[in-house]
């Protein structure tokens, strides 16, 4: 089990030296996760030694170049490589015509099954489950239609205390109720307490993407509780007014979030390339909410060691 | 007055640490001129500091990813910086269309002309031309609609030797004429040899970029005494086999085209992503055409000094 981000691409709009713009890569549980996919993505992955023929799901966030242009190349790279696992994709339902068109241009027929999944922009919804984990998407404010994204981990299982159980009489066929932390009643009528038996669960942790976002109240009960929020901070209070014409927000704003959010860490990033570095960022942010980190490309964070 | 190239992308379709995918900047008596633009081009233009808000015209050789997705993002980040000056952009019909539904989506309505110029695959064709310099493009052979390009400096002016007119009673009104070296017949029925009065023009450079291309005899008309062959050399002769089946060429086929053609030098360049680096390639080359250069990424070729 494991729970890492990898910050591909911590820039906004305008690509600099050190920032390229948005993508991240995420490995929860053996599920391996892209959000966002912006110009030179794929270069970003293989700077940072991804392999990223393991990713199978891939989530865009909105339909401004510098969170999807990297998409094609990507695609065109995978296939390239010989890749014949599916892909899926979700996202804005105007992206699927505009990869097809992408691909059918170049007459490259994809080897490999794409399922495009359309994103809706007017409510939280669950777009992915399974065994071990659920991504969920809510809408942010932008320009245009974007949304969040908050990738959870389900209740994990308790685990057996094999000490304990030895000559205890309990057998295979008891252990997944033990597992899932419920009490057996035996023939005889006795009544086995799981706990005696387990250890308990390793805490779930969750994920929240919000990037590109005004600060916006309602996101709060989507990213309640998260154990990390990335948080967009593409200025800081100096340029509160552009923040707010362009719909974005400041440092001090996405601190703001993080604290009512009741949020453990806060990443900023999506920092304009008007700043030479994020350290104001940081500083405003940290008055409000101290545990932060600015985003840097190449930037892991183990979700599992930061609580 | 000056004509340099500057390689930004030498590699294939799979990006590399060192080699971006396909894309040159040329900069040919102030004209400002970018051919292909693969992903991550504005990248490459900053890294290589090149003023990229000068580039006026872009051509594009087919509509295959690694020549062309670096497009939308360049665009995008012209007018993020403010441009205004219109842009001309040549290539495919079917890019236009492509430009237009990536630009709408983001609702990024340009704040800049792009004029874009449909190209035709069929023919030798004049497809831009000033007073200083002509650009034609013509047919190549590849997998999907190819064409190649041909930079040519036009005859320049014969420089006037202002030692000799000194005294000689001819005035400002017969410099045009000398200039363009012509005779001139004074009222006195004189006539006035334009070589007593100025020194030989500069030679006239030209430079042709061909890729993707199979080796191809048709093409050495367009390119006939070229001063700087680009030729793709995706291949070593080791895998010939692969070179014809994906219609790209060998460094040896890209060394025998120069030779046909008299370039005077050639580079190698779209390096596939097999190779460690390009000493293979530029060995098997010179066995055949010795004036041969390796593309590097950053590599400028100044065409005033090559001959």
């Amino acid at each position: 089990m494991s729970f890492k981000v990898t910050i591909l691409g911590s820039g906004a709009a305008l690509p600099t030296y050190k920032r390229a713009p948005s993508s991240q890569y995420i490995e929860c549980n053996n599920r391996h996760i892209l959000i966002d996919c912006g110009e030179g993505t794929q270069m970003q992955l293989r700077k940072f030694g991804v392999k990223f023929q393991k990713i199978s799901y891939i989530f865009i966030s909105h339909l401004h170049g510098d969170h999807f242009f990297g998409l094609p190349g990507l695609l065109s790279t995978m296939q390239l490589l010989g890749r014949n696992q599916g892909i899926t994709i979700f996202g804005h339902p105007e992206l699927e015509g505009i990869l097809q068109s992408l691909m059918e241009v170049g007459h490259n027929k994809l080897t490999f099954k794409l399922n495009f999944v359309p994103l809706q922009f007017k409510e939280e919804q669950l777009i992915f489950e399974d065994r071990l984990i659920e991504v969920r998407s809510f809408p942010l404010k932008h320009r245009i239609e974007t949304c969040g994204f908050r990738i959870q981990e389900k209740p994990k299982e308790y685990k057996l205390n094999s000490e304990n159980l030895k000559g205890s009489g309990l057998s295979l066929e008891h252990y997944p109720k033990l597992k899932l932390g419920e009490n057996i009643v035996l023939e005889s009528g006795e009544t086995i307490h799981f706990e005696n038996f387990t250890f308990p669960p390793k805490p779930s942790f969750s994920y929240a993407y919000c990037s590109d976002t005004a600060p916006k109240e309602k996101i709060i009960d989507s990213i309640k509780d998260v154990s990390v929020l990335y948080h967009e901070a593409t200025f800081i209070e100096e340029h509160k007014d552009r923040a707010k014409a362009t719909f974005h927000s400041t440092a001090k704003q996405a601190a703001a979030v993080a604290v009512k959010a009741n949020a453990y860490k806060l990443i900023l990033g999506h920092f304009s390339s008007r700043y030479e570095d994020a350290t104001k960022h940081l500083e405003e942010a940290k008055t409000i909410f101290e545990n932060t980190l600015a985003a840097e490309d190449g930037m892991v964070v183990n979700l599992e060691k930061v609580q």
